[in-house]
Protein backbone atom coordinates (compact mmCIF):
# COMPACT_ATOMS: atom_id res chain seq x y z
CA UNK A 1 0.00 0.00 0.00
CA UNK A 2 2.91 2.42 0.86
CA UNK A 3 4.41 1.35 -2.44
CA UNK A 4 1.59 2.58 -4.13
CA UNK A 5 0.97 5.84 -2.17
CA UNK A 6 4.51 6.22 -2.96
CA UNK A 7 3.90 6.01 -6.82
CA UNK A 8 1.07 8.47 -6.75
CA UNK A 9 3.52 11.05 -5.27
CA UNK A 10 5.97 10.45 -7.78
CA UNK A 11 3.31 11.05 -10.66
CA UNK A 12 2.41 14.08 -8.88
CA UNK A 13 5.95 15.30 -8.40
CA UNK A 14 6.93 14.28 -12.03
CA UNK A 15 3.97 15.82 -13.60
CA UNK A 16 5.27 19.46 -13.38
CA UNK A 17 8.13 18.94 -14.81
CA UNK A 18 6.82 17.06 -17.96
CA UNK A 19 4.33 19.61 -18.71
CA UNK A 20 7.48 22.46 -18.33
CA UNK A 21 9.44 20.52 -21.05
CA UNK A 22 6.42 19.42 -23.19
CA UNK A 23 4.61 22.69 -23.54
CA UNK A 24 5.93 25.47 -21.38
CA UNK A 25 7.70 28.85 -22.06
CA UNK A 26 10.68 29.56 -20.15
CA UNK A 27 10.40 33.08 -20.29
CA UNK A 28 7.25 34.80 -21.39
CA UNK A 29 7.11 35.37 -24.56
CA UNK A 30 6.65 39.05 -26.52
CA UNK A 31 4.02 39.14 -29.51
CA UNK A 32 5.00 42.61 -31.42
CA UNK A 33 1.01 42.80 -32.67
CA UNK A 34 -1.73 41.39 -31.33
CA UNK A 35 -2.65 37.84 -33.24
CA UNK A 36 -5.60 37.11 -35.01
CA UNK A 37 -8.80 35.79 -32.83
CA UNK A 38 -7.99 32.57 -34.24
CA UNK A 39 -4.59 32.97 -33.87
CA UNK A 40 -5.00 33.80 -30.56
CA UNK A 41 -6.93 31.01 -29.11
CA UNK A 42 -4.65 28.09 -30.99
CA UNK A 43 -1.44 28.91 -29.65
CA UNK A 44 -2.12 31.31 -26.13
CA UNK A 45 -5.68 30.13 -24.82
CA UNK A 46 -6.18 26.92 -26.08
CA UNK A 47 -2.29 25.54 -24.78
CA UNK A 48 -3.09 27.96 -21.58
CA UNK A 49 -0.06 29.90 -21.86
CA UNK A 50 1.03 33.72 -21.03
CA UNK A 51 2.57 35.95 -23.21
CA UNK A 52 3.08 39.48 -23.50
CA UNK A 53 1.50 41.53 -26.63
CA UNK A 54 2.59 44.92 -27.28
CA UNK A 55 0.48 47.44 -29.62
CA UNK A 56 -2.96 46.01 -28.58
CA UNK A 57 -4.18 48.99 -27.57
CA UNK A 58 -1.82 52.13 -28.95
CA UNK A 59 -5.45 53.43 -29.80
CA UNK A 60 -6.49 54.37 -26.69
CA UNK A 61 -7.21 57.91 -25.82
CA UNK A 62 -6.44 56.80 -22.25
CA UNK A 63 -2.80 56.43 -23.18
CA UNK A 64 -1.80 60.06 -23.29
CA UNK A 65 -4.73 61.26 -21.59
CA UNK A 66 -4.75 59.38 -17.85
CA UNK A 67 -2.85 61.17 -15.19
CA UNK A 68 -3.53 62.23 -11.67
CA UNK A 69 -3.98 65.48 -12.67
CA UNK A 70 -6.88 64.12 -15.27
CA UNK A 71 -8.60 61.87 -12.79
CA UNK A 72 -8.60 64.85 -10.38
CA UNK A 73 -10.18 67.38 -12.88
CA UNK A 74 -12.58 65.13 -14.70
CA UNK A 75 -13.91 62.27 -11.87
CA UNK A 76 -12.35 63.97 -8.74
CA UNK A 77 -15.66 64.42 -7.39
CA UNK A 78 -16.69 60.89 -7.50
CA UNK A 79 -17.41 58.56 -4.80
CA UNK A 80 -15.45 55.68 -4.47
CA UNK A 81 -14.40 52.68 -2.63
CA UNK A 82 -10.70 52.54 -1.55
CA UNK A 83 -8.89 49.49 -0.10
CA UNK A 84 -6.91 50.68 2.70
CA UNK A 85 -4.29 48.74 4.30
CA UNK A 86 -1.03 49.07 6.48
CA UNK A 87 1.80 47.85 4.59
CA UNK A 88 -0.15 47.43 1.19
CA UNK A 89 -0.92 43.41 1.49
CA UNK A 90 -4.58 43.53 1.05
CA UNK A 91 -6.43 39.76 1.05
CA UNK A 92 -3.17 38.22 1.93
CA UNK A 93 -1.73 36.21 4.92
CA UNK A 94 -0.32 37.89 8.12
CA UNK A 95 0.28 35.06 10.79
CA UNK A 96 -2.17 32.65 11.46
CA UNK A 97 -4.71 35.34 9.80
CA UNK A 98 -6.06 36.50 6.36
CA UNK A 99 -6.60 39.68 6.18
CA UNK A 100 -8.68 42.30 4.25
CA UNK A 101 -8.69 45.79 3.74
CA UNK A 102 -10.32 48.07 5.37
CA UNK A 103 -12.97 49.44 2.73
CA UNK A 104 -12.88 53.07 2.53
CA UNK A 105 -15.30 55.72 0.46
CA UNK A 106 -13.61 58.54 -0.64
CA UNK A 107 -13.56 60.88 -3.47
CA UNK A 108 -11.77 60.24 -6.34
CA UNK A 109 -9.34 63.06 -5.45
CA UNK A 110 -8.83 62.41 -1.53
CA UNK A 111 -7.09 59.14 -3.20
CA UNK A 112 -5.59 61.66 -5.21
CA UNK A 113 -4.28 63.34 -2.40
CA UNK A 114 -3.32 60.45 -0.24
CA UNK A 115 -1.15 58.99 -2.65
CA UNK A 116 0.67 62.42 -3.63
CA UNK A 117 1.33 62.76 -0.01
CA UNK A 118 3.01 59.38 0.04
CA UNK A 119 0.80 58.94 3.47
CA UNK A 120 -0.37 54.68 4.34
CA UNK A 121 -3.10 53.91 1.96
CA UNK A 122 -3.69 51.81 -1.42
CA UNK A 123 -6.18 52.34 -4.05
CA UNK A 124 -7.84 49.17 -5.48
CA UNK A 125 -10.80 49.29 -6.36
CA UNK A 126 -13.30 46.85 -6.52
CA UNK A 127 -12.62 43.75 -9.50
CA UNK A 128 -15.86 44.59 -11.92
CA UNK A 129 -14.71 47.69 -12.47
CA UNK A 130 -11.06 46.96 -13.95
CA UNK A 131 -9.67 49.35 -13.18
CA UNK A 132 -6.26 49.05 -11.09
CA UNK A 133 -4.41 52.69 -9.53
CA UNK A 134 -1.76 51.60 -6.87
CA UNK A 135 1.08 52.59 -4.73
CA UNK A 136 3.95 51.23 -5.11
CA UNK A 137 3.63 49.17 -1.28
CA UNK A 138 0.57 47.68 -2.70
CA UNK A 139 1.33 43.77 -3.50
CA UNK A 140 -1.42 41.24 -4.58
CA UNK A 141 -0.30 38.26 -2.90
CA UNK A 142 0.12 34.60 -4.73
CA UNK A 143 -3.61 33.57 -5.81
CA UNK A 144 -4.98 32.35 -8.89
CA UNK A 145 -8.56 33.27 -10.91
CA UNK A 146 -11.11 31.06 -12.76
CA UNK A 147 -11.07 33.72 -15.23
CA UNK A 148 -8.83 34.29 -18.89
CA UNK A 149 -7.01 38.02 -17.91
CA UNK A 150 -6.04 40.83 -20.22
CA UNK A 151 -3.97 42.67 -18.21
CA UNK A 152 -3.40 46.18 -19.76
CA UNK A 153 -0.82 48.51 -18.35
CA UNK A 154 -1.68 52.66 -18.96
CA UNK A 155 0.86 54.29 -17.14
CA UNK A 156 4.00 53.03 -15.10
CA UNK A 157 4.96 49.33 -14.81
CA UNK A 158 3.43 45.90 -13.10
CA UNK A 159 5.82 42.97 -12.17
CA UNK A 160 4.31 39.60 -12.15
CA UNK A 161 5.36 36.37 -10.48
CA UNK A 162 3.58 33.69 -12.35
CA UNK A 163 3.75 30.16 -11.69
CA UNK A 164 1.55 27.15 -14.00
CA UNK A 165 -1.20 25.29 -12.84
CA UNK A 166 0.52 22.17 -13.53
CA UNK A 167 2.80 23.24 -10.65
CA UNK A 168 -0.20 22.97 -8.08
CA UNK A 169 1.36 20.03 -6.53
CA UNK A 170 4.02 22.19 -5.24
CA UNK A 171 1.71 24.95 -4.21
CA UNK A 172 0.69 24.94 -0.13
CA UNK A 173 -2.50 26.07 0.95
CA UNK A 174 -3.69 26.30 4.30
CA UNK A 175 -6.41 27.43 6.45
CA UNK A 176 -7.00 31.08 7.64
CA UNK A 177 -8.91 32.71 9.80
CA UNK A 178 -10.51 35.74 8.32
CA UNK A 179 -9.71 39.12 10.00
CA UNK A 180 -10.40 42.96 8.60
CA UNK A 181 -8.21 45.99 9.17
CA UNK A 182 -9.39 48.45 10.71
CA UNK A 183 -7.87 52.17 10.86
CA UNK A 184 -7.76 53.90 15.00
CA UNK A 185 -8.35 57.89 15.66
CA UNK A 186 -4.72 57.92 16.19
CA UNK A 187 -3.53 56.25 12.42
CA UNK A 188 -2.22 53.01 13.63
CA UNK A 189 -4.31 49.35 12.26
CA UNK A 190 -6.06 47.13 14.10
CA UNK A 191 -7.21 43.63 13.03
CA UNK A 192 -11.06 42.63 13.49
CA UNK A 193 -11.25 38.90 13.49
CA UNK A 194 -14.64 38.20 10.83
CA UNK A 195 -15.83 35.60 14.00
CA UNK A 196 -18.87 34.17 11.95
CA UNK A 197 -17.18 33.80 8.52
CA UNK A 198 -15.51 30.55 7.44
CA UNK A 199 -11.83 29.82 7.58
CA UNK A 200 -10.31 30.84 4.28
CA UNK A 201 -7.75 28.61 2.16
CA UNK A 202 -4.97 30.49 1.02
CA UNK A 203 -1.29 29.84 -0.28
CA UNK A 204 1.00 30.89 2.59
CA UNK A 205 4.12 31.36 0.59
CA UNK A 206 5.26 34.90 -0.13
CA UNK A 207 7.60 34.16 -3.60
CA UNK A 208 9.75 37.15 -2.41
CA UNK A 209 10.86 35.38 0.46
CA UNK A 210 9.95 31.62 0.62
CA UNK A 211 10.16 30.05 3.79
CA UNK A 212 11.43 26.89 2.62
CA UNK A 213 12.17 25.30 5.32
CA UNK A 214 8.28 25.00 6.18
CA UNK A 215 7.19 24.71 2.80
CA UNK A 216 9.86 22.71 0.87
CA UNK A 217 8.22 21.51 -1.75
CA UNK A 218 7.79 25.16 -3.08
CA UNK A 219 11.01 25.01 -3.96
CA UNK A 220 10.27 22.55 -6.99
CA UNK A 221 8.16 24.93 -8.17
CA UNK A 222 9.21 27.19 -11.14
CA UNK A 223 8.31 30.54 -11.08
CA UNK A 224 8.59 33.24 -14.03
CA UNK A 225 9.09 36.63 -13.65
CA UNK A 226 8.02 39.24 -16.09
CA UNK A 227 7.34 43.26 -16.11
CA UNK A 228 4.76 44.72 -18.29
CA UNK A 229 4.90 48.35 -19.21
CA UNK A 230 3.04 51.28 -20.33
CA UNK A 231 1.13 50.31 -23.56
CA UNK A 232 2.11 46.44 -22.99
CA UNK A 233 -0.75 44.02 -22.25
CA UNK A 234 -0.21 40.59 -20.68
CA UNK A 235 -2.65 37.69 -21.12
CA UNK A 236 -2.54 35.61 -17.84
CA UNK A 237 -4.65 32.43 -18.72
CA UNK A 238 -6.98 30.93 -16.47
CA UNK A 239 -6.13 29.06 -13.09
CA UNK A 240 -1.93 30.32 -13.17
CA UNK A 241 -0.93 31.52 -9.83
CA UNK A 242 0.00 35.34 -10.11
CA UNK A 243 1.86 37.54 -7.27
CA UNK A 244 1.95 41.36 -8.65
CA UNK A 245 3.83 44.40 -7.80
CA UNK A 246 3.59 47.73 -9.49
CA UNK A 247 5.68 51.32 -9.53
CA UNK A 248 4.26 54.09 -7.80
CA UNK A 249 0.84 55.61 -9.44
CA UNK A 250 0.73 52.69 -12.07
CA UNK A 251 -2.64 52.65 -13.63
CA UNK A 252 -4.11 49.84 -15.17
CA UNK A 253 -7.03 48.56 -16.76
CA UNK A 254 -7.96 44.80 -17.20
CA UNK A 255 -10.45 42.21 -18.69
CA UNK A 256 -11.58 39.09 -17.00
CA UNK A 257 -13.05 36.31 -19.16
CA UNK A 258 -15.27 33.72 -17.51
CA UNK A 259 -12.73 30.81 -18.40
CA UNK A 260 -14.21 27.56 -20.00
CA UNK A 261 -15.05 24.99 -17.50
CA UNK A 262 -14.07 22.26 -19.74
CA UNK A 263 -11.54 19.36 -19.62
CA UNK A 264 -8.97 21.73 -19.28
CA UNK A 265 -10.59 22.73 -15.78
CA UNK A 266 -11.81 19.29 -14.88
CA UNK A 267 -8.48 17.72 -15.36
CA UNK A 268 -6.84 21.08 -12.68
CA UNK A 269 -9.88 19.97 -9.73
CA UNK A 270 -8.61 16.91 -10.33
CA UNK A 271 -4.93 17.83 -9.51
CA UNK A 272 -6.13 20.32 -6.80
CA UNK A 273 -7.75 17.28 -5.26
CA UNK A 274 -4.84 15.04 -5.74
CA UNK A 275 -2.46 17.43 -4.09
CA UNK A 276 -4.45 17.63 -1.50
CA UNK A 277 -5.04 14.16 -0.64
CA UNK A 278 -1.53 12.71 -0.40
CA UNK A 279 0.51 15.42 1.76
CA UNK A 280 3.58 16.20 1.56
CA UNK A 281 5.20 15.58 -2.09
CA UNK B 1 -1.36 5.01 4.20
CA UNK B 2 -4.60 3.06 3.20
CA UNK B 3 -6.65 5.87 4.16
CA UNK B 4 -4.52 8.22 1.40
CA UNK B 5 -4.40 5.02 -1.33
CA UNK B 6 -8.72 5.17 -0.67
CA UNK B 7 -8.88 8.83 -0.70
CA UNK B 8 -6.29 8.72 -4.27
CA UNK B 9 -8.89 6.52 -5.55
CA UNK B 10 -11.71 8.01 -4.81
CA UNK B 11 -10.24 11.44 -6.68
CA UNK B 12 -9.53 8.96 -9.91
CA UNK B 13 -13.81 7.44 -9.59
CA UNK B 14 -15.46 11.03 -9.32
CA UNK B 15 -13.52 12.46 -11.87
CA UNK B 16 -14.92 11.20 -14.09
CA UNK B 17 -18.34 11.61 -13.62
CA UNK B 18 -17.59 15.29 -12.14
CA UNK B 19 -15.85 15.95 -16.03
CA UNK B 20 -19.04 14.63 -17.43
CA UNK B 21 -21.37 16.81 -15.04
CA UNK B 22 -19.20 19.90 -16.04
CA UNK B 23 -18.75 19.78 -20.03
CA UNK B 24 -19.74 16.76 -21.71
CA UNK B 25 -22.64 16.26 -24.07
CA UNK B 26 -24.56 13.17 -23.05
CA UNK B 27 -24.74 12.17 -27.10
CA UNK B 28 -22.81 13.88 -29.89
CA UNK B 29 -24.50 16.76 -31.43
CA UNK B 30 -25.30 17.75 -35.18
CA UNK B 31 -24.14 21.25 -36.73
CA UNK B 32 -25.94 21.62 -39.83
CA UNK B 33 -23.10 23.97 -41.43
CA UNK B 34 -19.66 23.73 -40.62
CA UNK B 35 -18.58 25.97 -38.01
CA UNK B 36 -15.52 29.21 -38.85
CA UNK B 37 -12.33 28.25 -37.52
CA UNK B 38 -12.71 30.28 -34.53
CA UNK B 39 -16.01 28.65 -33.36
CA UNK B 40 -14.66 25.09 -34.65
CA UNK B 41 -11.73 26.06 -32.41
CA UNK B 42 -13.14 27.09 -29.51
CA UNK B 43 -16.17 25.15 -29.07
CA UNK B 44 -14.71 21.41 -29.72
CA UNK B 45 -11.12 20.96 -30.30
CA UNK B 46 -10.37 23.41 -27.11
CA UNK B 47 -12.43 21.82 -25.40
CA UNK B 48 -12.14 18.32 -26.95
CA UNK B 49 -15.51 17.86 -27.46
CA UNK B 50 -16.88 15.27 -30.47
CA UNK B 51 -19.52 16.45 -33.06
CA UNK B 52 -20.85 15.54 -36.28
CA UNK B 53 -20.77 18.08 -38.58
CA UNK B 54 -23.17 18.21 -42.00
CA UNK B 55 -22.74 19.59 -45.22
CA UNK B 56 -19.11 20.25 -44.78
CA UNK B 57 -18.24 18.53 -47.83
CA UNK B 58 -21.01 18.66 -50.22
CA UNK B 59 -18.72 19.67 -52.93
CA UNK B 60 -17.01 16.77 -53.46
CA UNK B 61 -16.84 15.17 -56.61
CA UNK B 62 -16.39 11.64 -54.56
CA UNK B 63 -19.97 12.10 -53.45
CA UNK B 64 -21.38 10.90 -56.29
CA UNK B 65 -18.49 9.38 -58.53
CA UNK B 66 -17.55 7.04 -56.17
CA UNK B 67 -18.26 3.47 -56.08
CA UNK B 68 -16.69 0.07 -56.76
CA UNK B 69 -17.35 0.43 -60.62
CA UNK B 70 -15.62 3.59 -60.55
CA UNK B 71 -12.87 2.06 -58.63
CA UNK B 72 -12.01 -0.89 -61.03
CA UNK B 73 -12.42 1.85 -63.95
CA UNK B 74 -9.56 4.54 -63.04
CA UNK B 75 -7.82 2.82 -60.36
CA UNK B 76 -8.47 -1.05 -60.81
CA UNK B 77 -4.74 -1.74 -61.98
CA UNK B 78 -3.10 -0.59 -59.45
CA UNK B 79 -1.27 -1.99 -56.31
CA UNK B 80 -2.06 -1.66 -52.91
CA UNK B 81 -1.67 -3.70 -49.33
CA UNK B 82 -4.78 -4.91 -48.16
CA UNK B 83 -4.97 -6.28 -44.24
CA UNK B 84 -6.61 -9.60 -44.22
CA UNK B 85 -8.14 -11.63 -41.32
CA UNK B 86 -10.37 -14.72 -41.04
CA UNK B 87 -13.04 -12.43 -39.16
CA UNK B 88 -12.38 -9.06 -39.64
CA UNK B 89 -10.65 -8.06 -36.13
CA UNK B 90 -7.38 -6.43 -37.40
CA UNK B 91 -5.14 -4.93 -34.66
CA UNK B 92 -7.67 -6.79 -31.23
CA UNK B 93 -7.21 -8.63 -29.01
CA UNK B 94 -7.60 -12.34 -29.34
CA UNK B 95 -7.04 -15.28 -26.15
CA UNK B 96 -3.23 -14.09 -25.13
CA UNK B 97 -2.64 -12.81 -28.80
CA UNK B 98 -2.69 -9.37 -29.99
CA UNK B 99 -2.99 -10.18 -33.74
CA UNK B 100 -2.21 -8.24 -36.46
CA UNK B 101 -3.71 -8.77 -40.18
CA UNK B 102 -1.98 -10.34 -43.22
CA UNK B 103 -1.07 -7.87 -45.46
CA UNK B 104 -1.22 -8.98 -48.85
CA UNK B 105 -0.31 -6.70 -51.97
CA UNK B 106 -2.93 -7.03 -54.95
CA UNK B 107 -4.75 -5.17 -57.58
CA UNK B 108 -7.94 -2.75 -56.52
CA UNK B 109 -9.52 -4.44 -58.71
CA UNK B 110 -9.12 -7.77 -57.30
CA UNK B 111 -9.86 -6.51 -53.58
CA UNK B 112 -13.03 -5.36 -54.99
CA UNK B 113 -13.68 -9.17 -56.39
CA UNK B 114 -13.23 -10.09 -53.11
CA UNK B 115 -15.84 -7.98 -51.61
CA UNK B 116 -18.01 -8.02 -54.11
CA UNK B 117 -18.09 -12.30 -54.12
CA UNK B 118 -18.44 -11.49 -50.15
CA UNK B 119 -15.53 -13.79 -49.55
CA UNK B 120 -13.45 -13.53 -46.43
CA UNK B 121 -10.91 -10.25 -46.56
CA UNK B 122 -11.20 -6.86 -45.27
CA UNK B 123 -10.15 -3.65 -47.13
CA UNK B 124 -7.78 -1.82 -44.56
CA UNK B 125 -5.61 0.93 -46.74
CA UNK B 126 -2.68 2.27 -44.77
CA UNK B 127 -3.37 5.03 -42.34
CA UNK B 128 -1.38 7.84 -44.25
CA UNK B 129 -4.08 6.69 -47.49
CA UNK B 130 -6.59 8.00 -45.35
CA UNK B 131 -9.09 6.42 -46.92
CA UNK B 132 -11.32 3.86 -45.72
CA UNK B 133 -13.07 0.58 -47.50
CA UNK B 134 -14.13 -2.08 -45.54
CA UNK B 135 -16.76 -5.11 -45.21
CA UNK B 136 -19.29 -5.11 -42.71
CA UNK B 137 -17.17 -7.42 -40.58
CA UNK B 138 -14.16 -5.50 -40.55
CA UNK B 139 -14.39 -3.66 -36.95
CA UNK B 140 -11.81 -1.21 -35.53
CA UNK B 141 -11.09 -2.52 -31.78
CA UNK B 142 -11.44 0.24 -28.58
CA UNK B 143 -8.32 2.52 -29.10
CA UNK B 144 -7.53 6.17 -28.91
CA UNK B 145 -4.97 8.02 -31.21
CA UNK B 146 -2.57 11.36 -30.75
CA UNK B 147 -4.55 12.50 -33.85
CA UNK B 148 -7.55 15.48 -34.00
CA UNK B 149 -9.24 13.27 -36.31
CA UNK B 150 -12.22 14.21 -39.06
CA UNK B 151 -13.94 11.77 -40.56
CA UNK B 152 -15.76 12.16 -43.96
CA UNK B 153 -17.96 9.32 -44.62
CA UNK B 154 -18.60 8.97 -49.14
CA UNK B 155 -20.97 5.99 -48.99
CA UNK B 156 -22.63 3.80 -46.77
CA UNK B 157 -22.43 4.69 -42.59
CA UNK B 158 -20.20 4.36 -39.84
CA UNK B 159 -21.14 3.09 -36.07
CA UNK B 160 -18.71 5.15 -33.48
CA UNK B 161 -18.64 3.95 -29.77
CA UNK B 162 -16.94 6.95 -28.08
CA UNK B 163 -15.45 6.97 -24.43
CA UNK B 164 -14.18 10.25 -23.49
CA UNK B 165 -10.47 10.84 -22.13
CA UNK B 166 -11.88 11.53 -18.88
CA UNK B 167 -13.23 8.12 -18.45
CA UNK B 168 -9.72 6.48 -18.54
CA UNK B 169 -9.42 5.32 -15.14
CA UNK B 170 -12.42 2.79 -15.91
CA UNK B 171 -10.08 1.37 -18.86
CA UNK B 172 -8.27 -1.21 -18.66
CA UNK B 173 -4.94 -2.03 -20.36
CA UNK B 174 -2.82 -5.41 -20.46
CA UNK B 175 0.28 -6.54 -22.38
CA UNK B 176 -0.34 -9.07 -25.60
CA UNK B 177 2.24 -10.96 -27.04
CA UNK B 178 2.03 -9.85 -31.34
CA UNK B 179 0.97 -12.18 -33.36
CA UNK B 180 0.28 -11.84 -37.41
CA UNK B 181 -2.51 -13.90 -39.32
CA UNK B 182 -0.87 -16.02 -41.94
CA UNK B 183 -3.51 -17.64 -44.48
CA UNK B 184 -2.75 -21.42 -45.77
CA UNK B 185 -3.05 -22.47 -48.94
CA UNK B 186 -6.52 -24.67 -48.18
CA UNK B 187 -7.85 -21.15 -46.89
CA UNK B 188 -7.71 -21.13 -43.13
CA UNK B 189 -5.84 -19.05 -41.16
CA UNK B 190 -3.11 -19.43 -38.54
CA UNK B 191 -1.73 -16.64 -36.22
CA UNK B 192 2.45 -16.42 -36.16
CA UNK B 193 3.79 -14.66 -33.12
CA UNK B 194 6.25 -11.98 -33.61
CA UNK B 195 8.36 -13.51 -30.83
CA UNK B 196 11.22 -10.69 -30.99
CA UNK B 197 8.80 -8.18 -31.25
CA UNK B 198 7.46 -6.39 -27.53
CA UNK B 199 4.35 -6.85 -25.66
CA UNK B 200 1.73 -4.14 -26.76
CA UNK B 201 -0.34 -2.66 -24.22
CA UNK B 202 -4.04 -2.99 -25.57
CA UNK B 203 -7.68 -2.38 -24.11
CA UNK B 204 -9.14 -5.85 -23.66
CA UNK B 205 -12.80 -4.97 -23.45
CA UNK B 206 -15.15 -5.46 -25.93
CA UNK B 207 -17.40 -2.53 -25.68
CA UNK B 208 -20.47 -4.44 -28.01
CA UNK B 209 -19.69 -7.49 -25.31
CA UNK B 210 -17.99 -6.15 -22.25
CA UNK B 211 -16.51 -9.07 -20.15
CA UNK B 212 -17.53 -6.73 -16.80
CA UNK B 213 -16.97 -10.00 -14.31
CA UNK B 214 -13.33 -9.64 -15.07
CA UNK B 215 -13.08 -5.55 -15.90
CA UNK B 216 -16.10 -4.06 -13.17
CA UNK B 217 -14.66 -0.75 -13.49
CA UNK B 218 -15.34 -0.64 -16.95
CA UNK B 219 -18.97 -0.56 -16.29
CA UNK B 220 -18.09 2.82 -14.79
CA UNK B 221 -17.53 4.00 -18.36
CA UNK B 222 -20.42 5.88 -20.03
CA UNK B 223 -19.61 4.86 -24.35
CA UNK B 224 -21.38 7.56 -26.49
CA UNK B 225 -22.41 5.70 -29.66
CA UNK B 226 -23.32 7.36 -32.92
CA UNK B 227 -23.70 6.92 -36.20
CA UNK B 228 -21.88 8.95 -39.29
CA UNK B 229 -23.72 8.71 -42.78
CA UNK B 230 -22.77 9.42 -46.29
CA UNK B 231 -22.05 12.88 -46.38
CA UNK B 232 -21.62 13.95 -42.77
CA UNK B 233 -18.63 14.10 -40.88
CA UNK B 234 -17.48 13.35 -37.42
CA UNK B 235 -15.32 15.90 -35.10
CA UNK B 236 -13.03 12.42 -33.35
CA UNK B 237 -11.04 14.58 -30.38
CA UNK B 238 -7.43 13.45 -29.93
CA UNK B 239 -7.40 11.12 -26.81
CA UNK B 240 -10.69 9.56 -26.80
CA UNK B 241 -11.64 6.19 -27.30
CA UNK B 242 -13.40 4.97 -30.24
CA UNK B 243 -14.23 1.45 -31.55
CA UNK B 244 -15.82 1.57 -34.98
CA UNK B 245 -18.36 -0.55 -37.49
CA UNK B 246 -19.62 -0.10 -41.05
CA UNK B 247 -22.11 -1.23 -43.07
CA UNK B 248 -20.70 -3.20 -45.99
CA UNK B 249 -18.46 -1.82 -48.80
CA UNK B 250 -18.34 1.79 -46.99
CA UNK B 251 -16.21 4.00 -48.45
CA UNK B 252 -14.65 7.00 -46.04
CA UNK B 253 -11.86 9.62 -45.80
CA UNK B 254 -10.35 11.06 -43.20
CA UNK B 255 -7.96 13.49 -42.20
CA UNK B 256 -5.50 13.06 -39.30
CA UNK B 257 -3.96 16.24 -37.74
CA UNK B 258 -1.06 16.02 -34.94
CA UNK B 259 -2.99 17.00 -31.47
CA UNK B 260 -1.70 20.26 -29.93
CA UNK B 261 1.21 18.56 -27.16
CA UNK B 262 -0.15 21.10 -24.56
CA UNK B 263 -1.75 21.27 -21.17
CA UNK B 264 -4.25 18.57 -22.05
CA UNK B 265 -2.04 15.92 -23.00
CA UNK B 266 -0.09 16.86 -19.94
CA UNK B 267 -3.17 16.44 -17.89
CA UNK B 268 -4.11 13.05 -19.78
CA UNK B 269 -0.48 11.70 -19.02
CA UNK B 270 -1.14 12.45 -15.53
CA UNK B 271 -3.85 9.94 -15.91
CA UNK B 272 -2.93 7.37 -17.69
CA UNK B 273 -0.17 7.11 -14.88
CA UNK B 274 -2.14 7.25 -11.95
CA UNK B 275 -4.63 4.98 -13.51
CA UNK B 276 -1.73 2.30 -13.84
CA UNK B 277 -0.43 3.31 -10.50
CA UNK B 278 -3.16 2.21 -8.31
CA UNK B 279 -4.72 -0.70 -9.72
CA UNK B 280 -8.27 -1.82 -9.50
CA UNK B 281 -10.61 1.29 -8.43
Amino acid sequence: MADSLDAVRKCLRDFPKEARELYLNETVPYLDQPPSPLEFYREWIGPNKPCIIRNAFSHWPALHKWSPPYFRQVVGSKMISVAVTPNGYADAVLGDRFIMPEERHMTFSSLLDIMEQKEEGQGKLPDAVNFWLGEASAVTSMHKDHYENLYCVISGEKQFILIPPSDRPFIPYELFQPATYHQREDGTFEMVDEVYAEKVPWIPVDPLRPDVERYPQYQLAQPLHCTVRAGEMLYLPSLWFHHVRQSHGCIAVNFWYDMEFDIKYSYFQLLESLSGTVGGL
